[in-house]
């Protein structure tokens, strides 16, 4: 059997049968880093100089796309979000970083859901600051943790 | 005048007016770039061993992301793409890097379908390998190369 | 604590977390009022004079305006509607009345469901008479009454 | 014949065909006021005090939803704009006004996106303060200003 | 070269490149049968009699899903319609038949806009019956006619 | 009373009521056909000929289509999906058979969401044939088999 459960076993692609899991409530904790030049990220974190609040676009981007995911990546399941947040912090003078905590009650996880919210909150940021700095990159896009479900708790090792 | 172009004075977002700029050809280039374990990545490029096709699910994936790439990110301006390609390669054996081509022939430029793309293909070989490779990450999403409009040709330096 | 739910104790916007909620039967009742010339009123109550039904067409833009309520406003949760139901009214010689009921078993309310398709409705009526009457107005968008959930029943006061 | 383009001699419901018209810059302006308790419109107006930014989710939901009006109006043409922008004011104690401008150049107006985008700029300031005010009201949702194409230059007669 | 333009020289799909095709009218026409019990039939078309009328749903579905091609079709490309009109006919005592005109300045064609256009509307003639009619079936989804582009104009021959 | 359950008894539609009914496993089944010359036939099935894989992009326009099935179909219930597949065959030299079978946990069945999702995947055959075949036909769209729900199994007589 082939170790990518979403395909069968002709390697057809297909939404995979969650229906004989069990409800149970289910989180997922994704992170991502924007590395830009510094006076860039003085930009975004001094929301009073910037005349302009890039984080706060930013994180509804986020919370919106996490509502998408199930359209965006083909083979998804839609799911009834109970809870999406997002965090951002500055853990050095080139770097933002933005973590995305999704919940539901539900028979599959919320992986993909954490990790679009990040994407999108990341890319969103990119496009309000590419006038200034057209060459920042998107880093470590990853799953930090999930629970729920039969698979039980995941926490990304220290790297 | 904020360097961000997306706030007004008063630091209101919005969706910046190109309504005087001229419609050129644009173009833009964007990659990423998927970790994963060595053995998850033999299951992603040997495509008759694993059963099923990651590549072409996630291609589909980044080609149908550029279209929604407007719904997506809060301030970018709905364009009528007239192309989208995304190329694929294995540079390691623990990464595939990920390519996305936009054009349009219109007012403002394509870096953010280029960059929604690539990102959302790599979001969907994640999802596709996660049961074998939860720890994967996405690295390294950046703008290659842009074209056409009054900022010119940009190139992204090599690093 | 602030007594605006959408936004945690720092002031960062979130979708709430409703996972510690109960699923019961939620339902909500909202009206809108379209304001247009006696004549333009005419027309959209003489179906048969007028060669076509502005009516039916506004019902089911409301009705499919609620589906996507989730995606139109940023911080709603998606919900599985159990029905959606629009009804007019001709209460004056210039106005329209536009009332949707929308019902749902889930852990909060359709409020804005309900709002969202009266409000869709009076938008498309404005769109199919706007060639005779540039000068209508929508007015009077209100909540009705919404029952389910922990803050109970509530009817809108008379006016 | 009708004076409602939107259905032909038989009464069917139709796209109107803008094929023969000219492609020119069209605006629109439209505007609606929230009315609330004074005490939920402080929390709306001193951001500080709040922790949270009610104006602007509803500002970038305001512009999310303009390019998503052909997808609500079910007769709407699909346009791509080139500018939107939100303005929020006082009038009063107990009321906010949304005004939304919208820019194009195209081959029909874009009134439909202007009032769509108040609208749902509207619905989400009642979705974020509806836990402290469920009686606020949506009034005098209209079209200000429209210009370019043959009908001309439009402006709404002072009321 | 492969005929199948949707993939290039190595096989891998993409958005065909249309930005050296020059931009001109463009028009398709496709039909479709929905085939059901003369007893269902007559519901549908004696609108009076069935207190509700199928037809006007199916058509708005029609007009609305002509505007989502681009998002239905993996590789079509998004175009801003000038118009959409739907038809209907009784060509037999158990078939209605679905016809829909489509039309676009641009650089390639509507076919598939008009295929998409009869197909929902057929879907939806199905939807609003099956509780009647479960055995109904979609017939004889075929382009009519197109015209603009280099390929000409193309009438289907008489079967 | 109508025998169509989307209208109420003044004639109006509606998404019917279903908070009522039981949550049961509902299953769908549902097929189409494309005919088309033995050479596009050929295109199709041979994929290492002709260099690309029409039915993989079919399978996942299929798929996704499933998804989008109450945004298409204006009175559909939104599902939240638990299976979705897509088989192919070829049950002769100018014909590709699509099936697609289609499970929930809810208050509704799912045969909207297979008949969508044979249907779209019908189109997209098409669009990736039209170049070399634009006389295609879909022909026999049709519900095969239903289970769950008060109304029973449902399996389509041998024709």
């Amino acid at each position: 059997m082939s170790p990518l459960s979403h395909f069968d076993e002709s390697g057809a692609s297909r939404m995979v049968d969650v229906g004989a899991k069990a409800e149970t409530n289910r989180t997922a904790r994704a992170s991502a880093v924007v590395r830009m030049q510094p006076d860039t990220l003085a930009l975004v974190r001094d929301r009073g100089v910037a005349k302009g609040d890039v984080i706060e676009v930013a994180r509804l981007a986020g919370i919106m796309a996490a509502k998408k995911t199930a359209d965006l990546i083909p083979l998804c399941h839609p799911l009834p979000l109970t809870s999406v947040k997002l965090d951002f912090a500055f853990p050095g003078a080139d770097s933002l970083r933005i973590e995305a905590t999704v919940a539901v009650f539900a028979r599959t996880g919320v992986e993909m859901e954490a990790l679009t919210a990040v994407t999108v909150a990341a890319l969103t940021v990119y496009d309000m600051c590419k006038a200034a700095d057209r060459g920042m990159t998107i880093e470590a896009v990853r799953l930090e943790e999930k629970d729920g479900g039969k698979s039980g708790h995941f926490v990304r090792a220290p790297s």
